[in-house]
């Protein structure tokens, strides 16, 4: 069995931003087994699951996601839209564009430390769709 | 249900290649709701979703690739096979071996800018093989 | 039908670590037809698909790590539990927490070269939780 649902989330601007309860709240109680996947639908934006605990962690990612894909590298072409757009596919290529989490006794099955995130890779505050898929 | 089909694609030579029309070519209709995963059989290409619109995020992305898994790495010794076998590697470590895209109505609910991609990360033209898996 | 096997992997300690044989160990005989899926609970630590005929390119991989997450990157502040912390939460962002792998005919159908990985981002030896995943 299988249910997809549509959720759309808020304009959060550039950040590494938690979105565990945002998503839990939005969607029907899990099935006691099954995988929750998360799909988003946009290309400068991704999925990630990492530490949830200490927000500086979130205030790092920023400066290592700027030495991964740095603004204006030479030879770059497009750049219409603005110096961070580029870097943004790049990122959104990196981190991903779904996660895949197991389901165990009604329950996400992530670790002590995790939590899911949003990698807002572009300046602006755009409000971003993901698709919820549960198999169970 | 759960369904395999295995597909050989061409040989594109390095770059980031967008595949979405060739994929669902080589495939029956898809079922109404499910999700469609593809998965890549080799270690030095990757399956991605990303911007499909414009071709220059194509020709910006190998500038990109570049800066994150230069050639001649001080140190490295896996070298038999050229400068491009090792950064390709890490290159398919970091955008993956598989995506998993959920189905609607019997369509792949991609965003509207994205696309499906190969990336070849040899400069060797290779035919590729690729496993569509889908689940419903 | 979906099933969970909850498994414990040794303490490693820092690398690019070979777990295939690891994980079809500790699990019943595989389906027919269907998917594996190996999620890792860490925010450490990473699981991937890569070249698993030659330990070369696990050395490799440890350069390449350091190329992508240096260690003291100017301005970060999550330097509590040491220099290898945050650069082990920027690769397991960039490597992902699970691989999704095609189960057909009663085996996992890897490529030729392909192997799966524990990517182990810091120093200390600690056991590593994964749960696996059987979806028929």
């Amino acid at each position: 069995m299988l249910r997809h649902y549509k959720i759309e989330l808020p304009a959060f601007g550039r950040g590494f931003h938690l979105i565990t309860d945002l998503i839990l709240n939005q969607i029907p109680d899990l099935p006691a087994t099954g995988v929750l996947q998360i799909f988003i639908q946009h290309t400068s934006a991704g999925i990630s699951i990492n530490e949830a605990a200490d927000p500086d962690v979130r205030h790092d990612f920023q400066l290592y996601f700027k030495h991964l894909a740095p603004e204006n590298l030479p030879g770059i072409i497009h750049t219409e839209e603005g110096p961070d757009d580029m870097p943004a596919h790049v990122l959104a290529a990196l981190m991903g564009s779904s996660v895949q989490i197991p389901i165990i006794m009604g329950r996400l099955a992530l670790g002590r430390w995790q939590g899911i995130f949003l990698g807002e890779f572009r300046d602006a505050r755009r409000k971003r769709t993901v698709i919820i898929t549960i198999i169970e």
